[in-house]
């Protein structure tokens, strides 16, 4: 059975080495607002055939309104999108919700979130090897003379931490749940009770935050040693208020969406691999 | 309030260390079959006092009838030992299942298995670290001049592979699922389908299996390089047919229950963290 | 006995970090050059009092005339600088050669030139961290993806290498010296002969060298991987013709004297120690 | 031009695995003593030939009269050896010295002691994994969970260390040289003066001795914590006095010539290829 056609409608560089990955595997493909000298709204029509198969970006809505399409001067609105589409159509998106989601769902189109569970254990190490590369150009010291406080041992945190201690670093992960803190021990790190971290603080060269809410107060940031800094990767409303931290002069380097912007080939393969494996299924 | 007495009937090192462990942190224990000289059947029944915890073993039976006591020349059946429980107690134990399980639910005693995801989580490093112990024993090279296959990528196989990683070694997942595959690429593995094992078997010094089903075969066996050594990580009915193995003078080490043998201690206070933090509550 | 004061000469980020440091430990410090608002010529006279203890950077002098000065907008001659000191002070400085050691050798001013073989092996262990990150800089994948080729096996090659195989990427040394090759392979590398660069080197994402001659030449640069990068570390005259490689279009990452930039702190924390270890001896 | 023949005499596992790797390699080559069944006294005469090349193991001799030949029943003396051999001839042997060294002198037969400072620092290396492999029997918890001291920061120490510190171990090197000390951390290690090892020593689960003389003494084993383990690694006469120890009631874990008994194959390559690199530039 002839392969599908498949179009790329927006995204970051990840896309474009997802593009590169599935033209290598022999999918005819063509990209809209993937780079700036493709993306003529008139051509998007022509390019979308009755059973393409459309892949969106991660995420593939930021306002709920308009595809993400940083590299291109135009911009696609999801009704316009839906307006091109049919139930022969397949789309793949990352974090598909909303009014995507609702329109997909009742013009009956099938659709594939990409991003689940499993790419999400991927991006958690793809975030920690930007996280290593954001690390080393803010210490002045060889990394493993540091002592860094990591906050929260979910999954970035944990293959963040992998990292520096495979680099043989001194590792205390501050977290409030005991489980968590026995498996922080046995990847060879000390774990402490998060609420300890306030008077502990001073101790840390750098703090990496990974949980999602206010957790660092004026008692840990008046309590932090001068010159450290607090690494935030955790989203919004992120561990900390960022002018809190201002007043107490503590630095916060924000490190946000690394996967897009260190790691870009790793994952368009990933995302590439993904798609490619649910398509020949389908054959 | 005060605390409740604690009770350990039954198990292996990793209870003796558990015993320590709650009696530093101030619980009143007793324990019976767990030392030769501390089975008296009578003093059992004076021990269980009526709001009494019981601590079982893990596995807390194997044949459905008894409790695990390797250390002991006596033994205590489910039967016996429910006779001597009533509703106010509290029982702990590993893999509850079959007639105790029907029989505690029945009698409505308070129970919790301690074996659980986050238990088995920990298990698996603790058997990494077993397995790194038997391999050096195995070995007559340095290990990162050796090649390694592991097969299967799940719990055991990721944490025995991050070991052997991290100490430089070149390790090839063999996994069927391509996501898998794309795990262990990130985790600087190189991944192949488990299929290509066969043509690719003569590669390798040791074959680690961690797939409990009779994934090596024949074809397997008979294109092994003169001298590898399969270590077997999956429980029965394990990765290969032992006899088959030997027909092909192909050594298999086994290696079982590995945390009971080589990391008790690690694994006794986890275990006593899980159950301490659940009294903890209670009070 | 009271501590003898101490002048900083010139230097960088290092000898900055290495003055907070002697000033912490107690020490009578002033500095010149080495802050824009400390260059007052006629206040260094003032500060090398008869037994000062002078500390110059490292290198000392680039062009065997003046006090290397990067911060600061005047600079000193050696002639000058001589002419300020006598036999009772010391002098350190880093790679102390031609007409400063000629010129303290004749006026037999004490000196002690801390680029010795104990400093090398430190400071190539700095090199790789710099060397890491420019490389998580330059690549577009997770770390462990690529395949890495590094040329020679001096100090630079293996403090890099061993950050590379810590974090479970794939090595390959050449190097010309069996016996560097067998070192290598012990540390998990695979290891070649030098001249089998040439015939291999499309294998490769990143080639690192490390060897200062033109050892990387049109048949190794005709035959690499599109997109493949090489890291030089190598001081002069290099291991390549840059011209060359544009030529090929290949990437040449040029990464030099990387420890001022990136671990200064730790380096003039190491430089530190190692003059008031000396200073206390004599105390 | 023809190979020479090739006559290893005695040793141990390292020569058997010696022998297969220069039969590989395609030369002509006999043992005596290294088997039981190839040792006849009468048989090494014709062995060997006017030209031949004679391996003696690692140390050559224990006891400055014969050659050590543990899997031999029989003995050969240097005596009886040297009356085999003429000018022609080449001896390789590890640790040549005493009454062999100055019979080969006097005699003026060629020779080549292999235990040289590179193959020193690949013994170091070999003897981590063994130090390694010994530590996982003798500890009851998870590698990374214990704290180690290790005593001394030579080839040896370092290299166990970086082991220990590549599984996320906290390790404490206690050495008297302040520059060694800084080696240490810039490893990921904490460093300490040896001194203080009295003072701290409750702190560890596991110290690593690397000194070959008494520096561990009743201040330190006094104040060790309950069921610690001395690990020595060091030569005679070793880091403490293994009586006192007893006194103590400090377990010993004697940990000696490792690579013999746990890397043969890599030992034996490692001589091998270093012996057939001489022949050949002979060639």
């Amino acid at each position: 059975m002839k392969k599908r056609s498949i179009v790329i409608i927006g995204g970051d560089k990840r896309q474009r080495y997802l593009k590169e990955y599935l033209t290598e595997k022999g999918y005819d493909i063509s990209s809209y607002g993937l780079f700036d000298w493709d993306d003529d709204t008139d051509k998007l029509k022509g390019m979308i055939g009755e059973d393409s198969v459309i892949i969106l970006p991660l995420p593939a809505t930021r306002n709920d309104k308009t595809i993400v399409m940083p590299f291109s001067k135009r911009e696609i609105s999801i009704d316009r999108l839906m307006s091109l589409l049919c139930k022969n159509n397949l789309v793949f998106g990352g974090i598909i919700k909303g009014e995507l989601l609702s329109r997909l769902r009742e013009t009956e189109i099938p659709f594939v979130d990409y991003y689940d569970k499993d790419f999400i254990e991927k991006n958690a190490v793809l975030t920690a090897f930007g996280a290593l590369k954001i690390l080393l150009e803010h210490i002045d010291f060889a990394l493993p003379i540091g002592k860094y406080a990591v906050t929260g041992y979910g999954r970035v945190a944990k293959e963040t931490t992998a990292l520096l201690t495979a680099l043989s670093c001194d590792v205390t992960v501050f977290a409030r749940n005991p489980s968590q803190r026995d498996d922080a021990i046995l990847k060879g790190c000390y774990a402490k009770e998060l609420t300890e971290l306030s008077c502990e603080a001073h101790e840390f060269d750098i703090v990496i935050n990974t949980v999602p809410c206010h957790i660092i107060g004026e008692e840990i940031l008046s309590n932090m040693k001068k010159g450290c800094k607090i690494m935030e990767l955790a989203s919004a409303p992120y561990g900390l208020d960022f002018d809190l931290a201002r007043k107490y002069s503590v630095d916060v380097i924000k490190a946000f969406s690394l996967p897009g912007k260190y790691t870009p080939k790793t994952a368009g393969e990933i995302i590439g691999r993904r798609i490619a494996t649910h398509l020949q299924k389908e054959e």
